[in-house]
């Protein structure tokens, strides 16, 4: 190790920020900041272009800690860099409630966090999705306004995960090459050594998908520096094998599980300080050693300034559109195109599936918005989410707006969020709804961070018929809606999916999975079509003639049926209301007042949809009919079914008839 | 192509067989069989050791058809190796409702289809499972008794997923040189051509992963034997990449995307007749061709009948274990040893975490199952899953009895699954709850196949404290128990743990999951102990002292709080009960009059449990008092997070009280 003993203290401002902050909290993992702190510091100190006074900087590097356990490390970063929010009270309060010190790093807790990490492998897809989205918005914008690296920290843990391969392999077919990854290679997880559960040779893996692979001894920063270097010219994602070893520094607990995440324990923290020759308090960083850590964070102010005024400089048009984008807003006439669209449809009441109407809104959309970057996971055709404005992105041309994410739902889902994290795009993708299962570690973490990724899940029931139980969601309509701060929208025809389009576009801390049917619908909805009904979350589609003795609640394919079976009571003498519910989350955001006069007195409720029951009491009450799921699906055409399991507009008509007598 | 005429033919009659269906049923995937049916006739007529007279041979080999679309390779070879419920009349019933032949092989639906497969890159990984059960299984019994193969036939879904990672680099690991592998590398995927997604090299990538690669034409029948001949003396996994047609012989569409997901139309199909030599009308395969296909169906009978003779030929009590095992039974003595450890505890009465008290449960059952085989995905310190019992399994000792998954959640999972699947063992394995999202995509496999798979989830409420809301579970127990037949335990102490325990054990269609706390929590089952009252689903706990004012419903770590809310009413002069609900699926399973009974009829029902509300109203109706999470948790110690949250007695008592007034 050749280190200088000036960039030997810095990196050790890292390691006791972080150890003694996990010692006064007894809570936490010192193990890996005390690690990576050599690569933390080669990078922020050299490479790193950030602006701490301005951290929102747009074309600012982006660096993630995928292995988020190590947050330490970050918040010394942040604090040390001179972030001013990240003040040492609140390295003090790590881990404490109320703190931005949170035990992992969560997004928009402080400035410099780029996305949420914890559950692993998901940092690394995160910064897929960002360096795509950098390659991107250079393609649309230019190499003045946009060009920028991504680098990251993963862990061994984060390449054991699945997801590290999808976002591997797709970074290296995008050809991604101003993604830098440091991998940690300490050896160490928490149940011992690696060679407990893997053996794989990762630089062998990545160059399997058309990666670089360097190695480097993690504590020699000239080394780390000179690697990066040599990554930053490569023409592939590049991984740098950083050897190092976990809790650097503590006399006896370094490089073993011991370290990993739990405190070092008085004794230790002490002899880690003698070892490495750090003699100040806890929560002290000598000035001098402060002071070269804030210089480090104003080397790229003057970066900033020229790049301000480059933006300046190109036409107002450019720049405006360049500023609404990262600001997040839509164009101005987006409502009015969409209600536009909504009319005509009304008009022509066109019988097509959901997603195919997805499609055609997609179609007004990606006309208006410039943002949007289609995809799916290999379901292009089924999912129905590439129009004529999105052809597909490669690497010999990235301004394009169509992502072929291959199968992996996954990877898809977490680049997503590394795409809405980054600024300037909104991702949308599609895959089967069933296989949200596989997507749905990252989709949580859409939810949690709240951001505007859109989930475009088709063949949302057994109407998809033969492909059988495995490929027919029962559960997940309920699965989703569980999951707080996220719209799950399930439309019932063409004009219900352009209002559920509008407000997922419009949508900007929350995200959405839009629901879609393979099979045909009939347009239902052809009054007041100036208004987004959808933005109630529920309201009433078709009225009784009269006092209702019957309200049907209904979402998507079976809102149809709802219909019909409301005309057959209506014949047989009983008045029958029909609720449209697109969106449980937003109907819960309604006035009490409309909630209780949506619901109603009638006293028969029923509600149909072709999943289970979980959620619907809110609407039927315990003692309501649910004609819809009680456990899986079945292979067999959509007709037999639909019979098969009882959800019909005659078993509605019996159920509730049977009620009234 | 150096194929005879004849094993041409028996190819063929895969590829009609499935094509002709996939016709008739105007629904279907005819290009992975009409593309794999060369290797499929090399394995199933010159390797696989099967009986179609015995298709539970407990020593078959295993096949596993990880590309689940292809599912009419799988049928034609059922068909024509001879399996009774196979008959011709099921093949032309291909994806009709009440047919054995599912648009996806589903699992139990006829023999010889080892597990459920359609979501890509499940089959690989229970594979993996089979492979290691193979392994202990024979270090546990014999070769005499246990040595066979796991064969699998993966599509580039299948590699592009994340959890073919997982599944690859485990059996790297491990060093499951009998599982061979047969990459179906046709270069097609639904999109198009593989190349829009993806660029590994997927036999670069397995050898990072200790992994033998060969390659060979897939169409070539005895390079295909040759192949599987090296494969068979390797001493690791082996992935055979077979260079295939998708749809071959189909005149203008093999070889595109076109072939994958849509039956052929008549022209196409009758050019491919043309192109093939295939005279015979739809399911009519030769006379000669289907004799020489049930003769191969025949091979293993003498393999089959020298087995039998070796098992009979063992000691009569290592017959009747294995075949104990096999069949899957408890031990006699299982159930009196857990009542009379349970017996101990309620004198005992110790104050430990949940997650403790399980490892307490398990150091009792593991020491009676010898069948039992723990693991955990890198968290064992922390699930406490491992015991006196079982030690490390490695590839130097099989005969162990504990996984190190691996941070591989999903993996694990379908590993499990695979476990299940081959018989002769009990998987249970364990991650913190929130990663259940990460396993889900097996998890509701294991619920669709109705298997014994135990999953143990720990830290499973803001009660894990600081690490914050990413491992905070709070939608997750809502979102398993929306999967059916998927028992979700939460136990409020060690007595219920251990019942939880034998409830999941006893339970051989229906997977477990027991969430357990990081937090100790006392021992509040004293009474009763002699029966499973866990087996109701939900019990009272603690009657009221009089009519009751208040029932209390609670889950796992809440239910100590609703005690001391009890306590605290009882004081104030409102009698109250406590109910413990610790499986919401087995309490629905009772007679109304027990679920009316347990519910009663007090003014206020409150539910406590630190989660989200979704399927609470059962119990408390929509008017009742749920106290619990309302969105995502918090990094912070603890008490302060209860605290924060209003998740505390004191908060049940005021609402409870100000519902009574």
């Amino acid at each position: 190790m050749t280190n200088s003993e000036k960039s030997n203290q810095m990196a050790n401002a890292i390691r006791f920020l972080s150890a003694d902050a996990v010692e006064k909290a007894n809570s936490g993992h010192p193990g890996l900041p005390m690690g990576a702190a050599d690569i933390a510091t080669v990078l922020y100190t050299r490479f790193l272009k950030f602006d701490p006074k301005s951290p929102h900087w747009a074309d600012r590097d982006r660096f993630v800690l995928s292995a988020g356990h190590g947050s330490m490390l970050l918040y010394s970063l942040l604090y040390l860099t001179g972030y001013e929010d990240m003040t040492i009270d609140e390295i003090k309060n790590f881990r404490q409630l109320g703190s931005r010190t949170a035990g992992h790093p969560e997004y928009g807790h402080a400035s410099g966090i780029e996305t949420t990490t914890g559950p692993l492998g998901q940092g690394l897809a995160n910064a897929v999705g960002m360096a795509l989205s950098e390659r991107i918005m250079n393609a649309h914008f230019g190499d003045d306004l946009v060009d920028h690296h991504t680098y990251v920290i993963v862990g061994d843990g984060c390449l054991m995960e699945g997801i590290s391969q999808e976002a591997i392999a797709l970074a290296g077919h995008l050809k991604l090459n101003k993604l830098i990854v440091f991998w940690d290679h300490n050896n160490i997880s928490i149940d011992g050594p690696v060679s407990l559960a893997d053996n794989t040779d990762q630089c062998a893996r990545v160059e399997a998908s058309g990666w670089n692979s360097l190695q480097v001894d993690g504590h020699d920063q000239d080394a780390i520096a000179a690697a990066i270097e040599k990554a930053q010219k490569s023409d592939k994602p590049t991984l740098i094998a950083c050897k190092t070893t976990i809790g650097f520094g503590a006399p006896t607990k370094a490089g073993t599980n011991k370290v990993h995440g739990s405190p070092l324990g008085a004794e230790e923290l002490a002899g880690a300080r003698k070892a490495l020759g750090w003699t100040s308090e806890p929560f002290v960083v000598p000035a001098d050693i402060l002071g070269d850590w804030r210089a480090a964070g104003q080397r790229s102010a003057k970066d900033h300034t020229a790049w301000q005024q480059r933006l300046e400089a190109r036409d107002s048009n450019t720049r405006s559109e360049f500023e609404r984008r990262i600001r997040g807003d839509l164009p101005g006439n987006f409502e009015a195109a969409i209600t536009a669209y909504k009319k005509k449809l009304s008009e022509e009441k066109p019988k097509v599936a959901t997603r195919k109407a997805s499609e055609m809104a997609l179609e007004v959309i990606n006309g208006i918005l410039a943002e949007t970057i289609g995809g799916s996971a290999d379901l292009t055709g089924s999912n129905n989410t590439k129009t004529s404005q999105t052809q597909n992105i490669t690497p010999e041309d990235y301004g394009q707006r169509y992502v072929h994410y291959g199968i992996r739902e996954h990877g898809m889902a977490a680049a997503m969020n590394g795409m809405a994290l980054h600024g300037g795009l909104i991702p949308y993708s599609g895959t089967f709804l069933t296989f949200s299962d596989y997507a749905r570690g990252a989709m949580r973490l859409s939810s949690l961070m709240g951001i505007r990724v859109i989930y475009v899940m088709t063949h949302d029931s057994i109407g998809l018929g033969e492909d059988g139980p495995t490929h027919q969601p029962v559960e997940h309509l309920a699965a989703l809606r569980a999951i707080p701060n996220n719209y799950v929208f399930r439309p019932a025809d063409v004009v219900e999916t352009a209002e559920c389009w509008e407000l997922a576009l419009k949508s900007r801390k929350t995200p959405s999975t839009i629901a879609l049917t393979r099979q045909n619908l009939p347009t239902v909805r052809t009054e007041h079509v100036d208004e987004n009904k959808c933005a109630y979350g529920a309201y009433e589609l078709a009225p009784a003639n009269g006092k209702a003795e019957v309200t049907i609640f209904a979402t998507g394919s079976e809102v149809e049926i709802a219909l019909n079976a409301r005309t057959q009571l209506e014949q047989n003498g009983h008045p029958a209301r029909v609720v449209s519910v697109p969106c449980f989350e937003l109907f819960e955001q309604q006035s009490d007042e409309y909630k209780r006069t949506l619901i109603g007195d009638a006293p028969v409720k029923v509600a149909v949809e072709a999943a289970i029951r979980l959620g619907w009491d809110r609407f039927i009450g315990l003692d309501g009919i649910f004609v819809g799921m009680t456990g899986f699906g079945a292979s067999g055409p959509i007709e037999a079914l639909y019979k098969h399991f009882g959800i019909t507009a005659d078993a509605i008509v019996a159920a509730a008839e049977s009620k009234l007598k």
